[in-house]
């Protein structure tokens, strides 16, 4: 008996355990953000031997990464061993290394060193940020997706108001307090919000020369208004709320530049030595090594129970499908459809392998959308529920710390974020130098580009 | 009336306020560590304009930087904005730059884009380690620091298990293993304690091939026992607390080579992918700056009042400096030496400018001695008083969070000392992509070398 091919037709098996050990389908998940580590624990009583593959040793809670990046957490706060996570789930290994492609022929991922073969292939590799066939803007408009664009973010922040200071030229230094932030969903909203608290409370009595209350924090978004996803009468209240921040909200004119100086908007420049970039994905290669067809931003277009066509024990999800709800919508490219097709897709190959019929179609439930702005405020809809103002940010902040991974990064986080909330201090202003630990130049806009993070 | 010059004869300041904020003497403080900090707080109510110049945003507290390079903490925890610490002292301005020599004849300290005069000049560079002559061992023996050390030390024993894990040939799982420290001073004796920690407990149900039981952490000292700076039987003590956690002490014999795989000592090769320097320190290069006498170690030659001879207002402390104790013994190179240097000569500086005479000598108070083993032991020598085991530990502990700048960070870390102490956990298991972010391929022993920090 073999267990290779496919496993719609089998048998349960009903074999004594060694034997199963054995032979028991192998299933490989690349990608241990929320929907590839939803499918392994979705997996966890199946019979089956579960290889989860990433580059990075942990799992990262991006909804939070802006706070990195603003200096309010520290990476480790919203980061946790993969390892530690399915520590106890004993049919999955954990693997760190890079995907380079996939052999569907030879049912095998292909890594730099080694082949790992599959029965059920789960990608759920996520996606990073697009520049609208600019790539070229990237050096200059870094976005925010992994832990050390997190990083660098915040060095590149921290270092403009140090540089500032130092700075006799009043053109350079205005420069050097502009902040611009393309794209006002959520991530560049939050942002936005961010930068304008850590540069008018926390930092306002740390300068002589400077003072914080001079940037300008400028959000840029192409559409008609910021967060398309949310009511129209809850962006309002959001914009209104940035805006008594101190953000300006500049709507429905596209960025037609990125340089070192800043950018071009609506034909005119903006003069800024921080540009931040949250507007644009673009998927992982994951339908490039699967040969598959895929949508505009690279997004491998799947089938009602996320398997690839033709490759019926193939499955990708998250922000790398392009996939329906039940209604015809597409689903939602956020961290709740991630890990609910994760689950479901992790059950579909549990009753597989063990020859039940497969389960019901993907319903996805949509239980919200939330953002918040600054230190106390957000909006949240649920439902036909709206909320905004201080109870909107409380209900933020527990359901984010509700979905941390980990007791410790919970407390850890909560207490932070007490902390900040009643002294205005971000707990995680450090500029660390990079590889070589160059030496930090102030007033040297051109060597800070170069360093690398914390 | 001018402010240039010596001040040890000047008459006390009498004018308005307003002319003296024009005229007041300047004192620079390069290096914001424990000595250069505490020389700016005792110049507080001093008649003067302090500008401290660092080349990092942030005071490390460098004694639990070893808990940041086993992912106990992480490095915000241990470290806070200069700025920040200095913000009500309203006659200090903080300057991010560094120091490449010190003008003498002209008075004022030289950066790399600008010159910053001065009347009294504090230096407070500390050390970097080092590697007795021989520079070559610095890349496969990494010292410990500065916070980029710490998160690269972190990577690089993480990145050994996960690399022992995919490794299929088992010498080569044996070098990955086996985890060299050079040097049993206190930094050496925890270092090996917390690694001995992290593998055997915190990572002992994570992996799945590898046992990390398996396991050897070698602690290498050339002279006759760890500890020196210790009475012997508390060294004694401290070394059955490291061999019961598994550590093994080899003693009485140098380390004759460092190499990529691993050490020469006694004329014997011990394999190891990863090896860890404690042994030597330079100073930074103040006494080439000044063009004053050195020792061994680079230390500036000091007088008893900490000025450099010849130059009556400038002054060299902490691990900066060579410097006698009232007694004639060597000043030791700890923090409570260069706090207490820092406060002596800041508050001479406050005398000599309104014209005071010069304060009694410097007398140095040693309150004790203490160093950890793991998770709950330590030793304490503090006067005739010598303990070990939990108790020494809880002091340790106690003592540690005490000194540590602000609130915050008090609370996170006896928070994560908690957490670990009761879980074994460590929070901080990160391995994070430099500046290239480029992928972690697992067992590629040469790649991760040159990746960079988080």
């Amino acid at each position: 008996m073999t267990v290779e091919g496919k496993f719609g037709t089998r048998e349960p098996f009903a074999m004594p355990q060694a034997t199963i050990a054995a032979q028991r389908p192998r299933v490989v998940i690349v990608g241990a953000g929320f929907g590839g580590l939803s499918a392994a624990r979705a997996l966890a009583e199946a019979p089956v031997d579960v290889t989860v593959i990433d580059r990075r040793n942990y799992h990262l809670f991006q909804p939070l990464l802006y706070q990195v990046a603003t200096a309010g957490l520290s990476p480790a706060d919203i980061a946790w061993p993969i390892r530690s996570i399915l520590k106890t789930q004993r049919n999955v290994s954990v693997l760190l290394g890079r995907v380079t492609d996939v052999d569907t022929a030879g049912q095998a991922v292909v890594l730099a060193d080694r082949r790992v073969p599959y029965d059920f292939l789960v990608i759920a590799t996520g996606a990073r940020h697009a520049y609208f066939g600019h790539p070229e803007w990237e050096s200059a408009a870094p976005g925010l997706k992994k832990i050390v664009d997190a990083t660098r973010i915040r060095e590149r922040l921290l270092l403009s108001f140090e540089q500032a200071e130092a700075q006799t030229d009043p053109a350079e230094q205005r420069r050097l307090l502009n902040f611009v932030v393309v794209g006002a969903g959520p991530t560049g909203v939050e942002m936005a919000g961010a930068i304008a608290e850590l540069a008018k409370k926390a930092l306002v009595t740390d300068f002589r020369v400077v003072d914080p209350c001079d940037t300008r924090i400028i959000l840029i978004e192409a559409g008609p208004r910021i967060l398309p996803v949310f009511p129209e009468p809850l962006a309002a209240i959001a914009q209104r709320a940035l805006e008594k921040l101190g953000v300006e909200v500049l709507l429905g004119q596209p960025v037609t530049k990125c340089d070192e100086d800043g950018v071009i908007v609506g034909g005119q420049r903006i003069e800024a030595r921080t540009v931040l970039w949250a507007a644009g994905v673009m998927a992982s290669p994951a339908a490039k090594w699967l040969g598959a067809e895929a949508d505009g931003a690279g997004r491998v277009k799947v089938g009602k129970d996320f398997s690839v066509p033709g490759l019926m024990n193939v499955f990708v999800l998250g922000d790398t499908a392009a996939a329906l709800n039940d209604t015809g919508q597409p689903l939602p490219w956020i961290a709740p459809a991630a890990k609910q097709a994760g689950r479901y897709v992790g059950r579909l190959i549990a009753q597989r392998v063990v020859g039940k019929p497969d389960r019901q179609p993907f319903r996805y439930r949509h239980f919200g959308d939330l953002a918040t702005i600054g230190r106390k405020s957000a909006v949240v809809r649920m439902g036909r529920i709206k909320m905004s103002g201080f109870f909107a940010w409380l209900l933020w902040s527990i359901a984010h710390i509700y979905f941390l991974i980990g007791l410790r990064n919970r407390a850890v986080v909560a207490l932070n974020w007490l902390w900040n909330y009643l002294t205005f201090e971000r707990g995680a202003r450090l500029i660390t130098g990079g590889e070589e630990d160059a030496p930090v130049e102030a007033a040297d806009p051109v060597d800070f580009r170069r360093r690398s993070a914390l």
